[in-house]
C-alpha cells in the first residue's frame, strides 16, 4: 500500500472542502454586510473552519507529496473511504464551531452542541443520506442550512464522479454496472480517460442543477430555498431547509418539480453521457432505466389504491385535501422520494395502513439505478439477482440447459451474476446487524423493532427518514451517541457499496504483497 | 411429464400412509379392549380414513400403473411435491372425521372442527415442522396424540431418504450437499443404489428412534410419552402430548437426552453411514458439523450469559429454579431445539431480553445440517455463502486472485456457490413474502409485525414456535383459514427446500421437452 500517494490525494480533497466552506462563508459574509446579525456567529465557524481545513490539507500533502506514486486499486479504495471518513469530520466544523460559539438556547435548536451529532449530520450530508438530528431545523442561521445542502451536492458530484468515471477504469467494482465503455487505447493511459468522462459528468450535473433551480424559482421559491432544495434533490440527499420538509412548502407545482428531478437524478448518469453523444437507441433499450420506471409505476399505482379514500395527513399534520389527484400526488412524491433515496416528505406515511409502509420500505432496498446520486441496492443488482434466482429454480429441473442471463441484448457473465446475488445478500446482512445493534445500543425495551430496523434500512441505504420514531416527521436525535456512529458507519458503507468501508476490516487488504 | 408414473408412485405413498394410520388404528383398538371408552370414535376415525386412504391409494394406482415408465428428474420433483401435499390431505383425515363424530365441546379442544385446522397441523406434522393449532394438546385422545407425532415420524424418515438418497442420485439438488459419493458403476444403474442407501438410512432412524425411546422409559416416562417425544425429537418436529410442551414433564435428565437426540437428529445422516463404514477420519473432518456444533455452543454461550440473574419462566408458567446450572438448561434446550428446529420449549422464551431472542431467530433461519431431518437454510450452505461473500469482497481490491472456495478439503464449485448464496437469498425473500402475506391476511392492525414475521420464519424453517402471538406458549389456531394455507405452504416449501414447490410455478416445468 503507497500511503504517501493516499495522503496526498486525501490532502487535495481537504482543500477542495475547504473551499467549498469558504463559498459559504462567503455567502454569510454578504448577509452580515446586509444586517444580518445572525450570520455574525456562522461566519466564523466557516471561517474558522476553512482554515483550519487548508491547514490540515495542506498538512497531508506536505508530509506526502514527495514522494507520493500512481493511486492504484488498492490506494483508491483506502482513498475512497478516507474520504468520506474525514470528510465528514471536516464537513461537522462549522456545526460544532459554531454551536461552540452561540448562547443563545432559546432561539436556536443547539444539536450541533454534541460533536457526535455534528458528525452524523455531516456524514448524513456527504453521503446524501438526509437524516438529521435537528429538530428545529428553520431556527438555524442560513448559512448552516446552505452548508448542510452543500454536503448533499458534493457528496452527490463526488459519487457519481467516482462510481462512474474513476473506480470502474481503476478496475474496481463493476464495470458494465456502470455502463462504462472499454476503455481502449487512450493516449497516456487511463488517466486523460477519466479526466473526460468526469468533466461530462460535471457538466450534467451542474446542467440539472441550474435547471432545477431556475424551475423552483420561477414556482416561486425564493433563492435560497431554490438552491438549497435543488442541491437535496439532485444528490438524492433529502435536507430541507423547513421543519416540516417539502411538505411545508405545499405547492403541487413544486413537489412535481421536484419529483421529476429526483427521478432525473436517479437514474444512471452514464445515460445522460450516452444522451450527449445522441446514443438514443441504447437508453431506450435499457433494462434498468425500464425497470426503475415501471418500478415506481407500480409502486404508486398500488400505494394510490390502497390511500383512495384514507385520510392523509401532510407533514405538517394537516388533513391533505381530498380527491383523487391529491392522493396520487403524494403517493407518487413518497414513492419516487424513497425509491431515488431522496427521502423528502410531503404526507406523514407512518400513519399509512401497512401495505403502503410495506411497498415504501422494499423500495428503499431496491433504492435508485446504478451509476446515479442515489443509494439502495439499485436496480440493476435487483433485476440480475431476480434473473439469477429463477435460473436456479430452473436450473433443478433442467440440469443440462445453460440459461444465459441477459440484460437487454448484453449477457450478464458468471462474475457479475454472482457479485450482484452477494451484493443483496450482504446488503440484508449488514442491515440486520444494523438493526440488532440499534436495539442492544438503545437498551432493547426504549426502542420497537419497527424503529430499529427502519432506521437500520434509511440510513444503510442513504435514505432518510424511516418508520416509527425515525418516520417522516421525527428525527435521530434522540439515539444514543454509539447508535449514531453505528448509523454514520452503516450510511458509509451503503453509500460507498459496501466495499471501500468492507475491506478496511480485511487484513489481506492491508498486508503488503 | 410422464404423469402416469408420477401418480402411480403416489399411490404406493397414499397405501404406506393408509398402513401407518391402520397402525395407529391397532393401538387405539387395544385401548378400546382394554376399557378405554375414549378410543371409540378415534378408532372409528382411523379405520375410515385407511380404508380412504388405500381406496385413494389404489385409484391412483389403478388408473395408472399399466403404462408408468421410469421416474425422470421431473417426475420426482412432482411427487415430492404431490407426496406431501396430497399426503397432508390424507394426513389430516383422521383429525377431521373425528371431530364430525364427536360431541363433547366441553371436554375435547375441537379445532379439528376446521378442516384448514386439519390441513395445517398435518402438514405441519409431515414437514416435521410442530406448529399447532391446538391450545388444549392434552385433552385430545391419545390415538389422535400418536397420529400427530407418527406424521413427525414418517416426514423426517421421508425426508433423510429423499434428500440422501433419492433426488441427488436422481441428479436434484447439490450432490455434495448431502455428501453422498460419486455413483460409480453400480450394477443395474442407479435404482439398485439408491434402495441400498436408504435400506442404511432407515435402519439408522429406526437404531436412534429405538435407543431414544429407551433412554426417555429409563427415565420415568410412560411408554406412550416416550414414543411420541422420540418421534418429535428425531424428526426435529416438535409435537409433544403435553399443553405445555417438554417444559411440563420438567426433568433435567428428559431435557438432556432431548437435547442429545435433537443433536443427533440434525446431524447430516450422510455421516452416521460413513461411520457405519468405519471412516471416522472424514467425520472429524467435516466443516459443516464443526460449524453445527460450533454456532449451537456460541449461542448457548451468549444467551446463558445475558439470562444470568434474569428470571426464566418455565412453560408452565413457573419460576425455573435459580442458578447457573438451571440458567444452562434452559438456554442449551432452546438453543438446540430451535437449530435443529425441532421446536420443543422448556421455557417462555418470548418473554426473554431482545439478544437472546434475535439469536434465537438468526439461528431458526440457519437451521441444521444439510441431510437431516432439520430444517432452515442448513449450516453447510450458511457456511459456503459467508465464504463466498468474503471472496466478493477481497476480489475488490484482488480481482485476479481467484480464490478457490474450500469446505476442509473438497473444493465448492462455481455452481454450488452461486445455488446456495442464491438458496439463502430465496429464504430471505420467501420469508418476506410470508410475512407481509399475514400482516395482509390478518387486517395489518389485529397483528404485530414480531408475530407476522415469526410465524413466518418458524413455518418457512419448520421451526415451530415463533415470538409474541406465536411464541413458546402460543399456538397458530387464532389464525385465518387464508393464513393457515399460507403457512401451510410455507411449511412444504421449506420442507422440501423451495425448488419442489417452486417448479409448480414456472410455466417451463409443465412444458413437454
Amino acid at each position: 500500500m503507497n500511503y504517501r500517494s493516499v495522503f496526498c490525494q486525501l490532502g487535495v480533497l481537504m482543500w477542495v472542502l475547504s473551499v467549498s466552506i469558504l463559498a459559504v462563508a462567503g455567502w454569510s459574509a454578504v448577509q452580515v454586510l446586509t444586517g444580518n446579525d445572525a450570520e455574525l456567529l456562522p461566519l466564523r465557524a466557516f471561517l474558522l473552519s476553512s482554515v483550519l481545513g487548508v491547514g490540515l490539507g495542506t498538512a497531508l500533502w506536505l508530509l506526502s507529496h514527495r514522494k507520493a506514486g500512481e493511486i492504484g486499486r488498492r490506494e483508491a479504495m483506502l482513498l475512497v473511504a478516507l474520504s468520506w471518513l474525514v470528510g465528514a469530520g471536516l464537513s461537522a466544523l462549522p456545526y460544532r464551531l459554531w454551536a461552540a460559539m452561540e448562547t443563545d438556547v432559546q432561539k436556536y435548536d443547539l444539536a450541533f452542541e454534541s460533536s457526535v451529532n455534528c458528525y452524523f449530520e455531516a456524514m448524513s450530508g456527504l453521503t446524501t443520506t438526509g437524516s438529521t438530528v435537528l429538530s428545529d431545523i428553520a431556527s438555524l442561521p442560513g448559512s448552516l442550512l446552505l452548508w448542510r445542502s452543500l454536503t448533499h451536492w458534493l457528496g452527490g458530484l463526488g459519487i457519481v464522479v467516482l462510481f462512474v468515471a474513476v473506480l470502474p477504469l481503476l478496475g474496481v467494482g463493476g464495470k458494465r454496472l456502470f455502463r462504462v465503455e472499454a476503455p481502449g487505447p487512450a493516449a497516456g493511459g487511463v488517466r486523460p480517460r477519466i479526466q473526460e468522462t468526469a468533466r461530462a459528468l460535471w457538466l450534467i450535473y451542474l446542467g440539472l442543477t441550474v435547471a432545477e433551480i431556475l424551475s423552483l424559482r420561477v414556482l416561486g421559491l425564493d433563492w435560497f430555498d431554490s438552491v438549497c432544495h435543488t442541491f437535496a434533490t439532485l444528490a438524492t440527499g433529502g435536507f430541507s431547509t423547513r421543519n416540516a420538509s417539502v411538505g411545508e412548502i405545499n405547492s403541487a407545482a413544486v413537489d412535481t418539480v421536484i419529483i421529476v428531478f429526483m427521478m432525473l437524478a436517479g437514474v444512471n448518469f452514464g445515460l445522460y453521457y450516452m444522451a450527449l453523444r445522441g446514443r438514443w437507441a441504447a437508453i431506450k433499450e435499457d433494462r434498468e432505466l425500464r425497470a426503475y420506471l415501471g418500478i415506481m409505476v407500480v409502486a404508486s399505482v398500488v400505494i394510490t389504491a390502497c390511500l383512495t379514500g384514507f385520510p392523509v395527513l401532510t407533514t405538517t399534520g394537516q388533513h391533505a385535501a381530498e380527491g383523487l389527484g391529491e392522493t396520487i400526488r403524494h403517493s407518487v412524491f413518497q414513492v419516487v422520494a424513497v425509491q431515488t433515496t431522496t427521502g423528502f416528505c410531503t404526507a406523514d406515511f407512518n400513519l399509512w395502513p401497512f401495505l403502503p409502509k410495506a411497498i415504501l420500505v422494499i423500495v428503499m432496498f431496491v433504492g435508485a439505478s446504478g451509476g446515479s446520486t442515489g443509494g439502495g441496492i439499485k436496480v440493476v443488482r435487483c433485476l440480475i439477482a431476480f434473473k439469477v434466482l429463477l435460473a436456479e429454480i430452473e436450473h433443478v429441473f433442467r440440469p443440462k440447459v445453460v440459461r444465459t442471463i441477459r440484460l437487454g441484448r448484453s449477457k450478464v457473465d458468471a462474475e457479475m451474476r454472482q457479485s450482484s446475488v452477494a451484493y443483496v445478500l450482504i446488503i440484508v446482512v449488514l442491515f440486520l446487524i444494523g438493526a440488532v445493534l440499534l436495539m442492544l445500543l438503545e437498551g432493547g425495551s426504549e426502542i420497537d423493532f419497527v424503529t430499529a430496523a427502519t432506521a437500520s434500512a434509511a440510513t444503510l441505504n442513504n435514505i432518510g427518514p424511516g418508520l416509527a420514531r425515525v418516520g417522516a416527521i421525527e428525527n435521530f436525535g434522540w439515539f444514543s451517541d454509539a447508535s449514531k456512529l453505528v448509523m454514520s458507519l452503516l450510511m458509509a458503507l451503503g453509500r460507498l457499496e459496501v466495499f471501500a468501508i468492507a475491506v478496511l476490516f480485511m487484513p489481506s487488504f492491508w498486508r503488503s504483497e
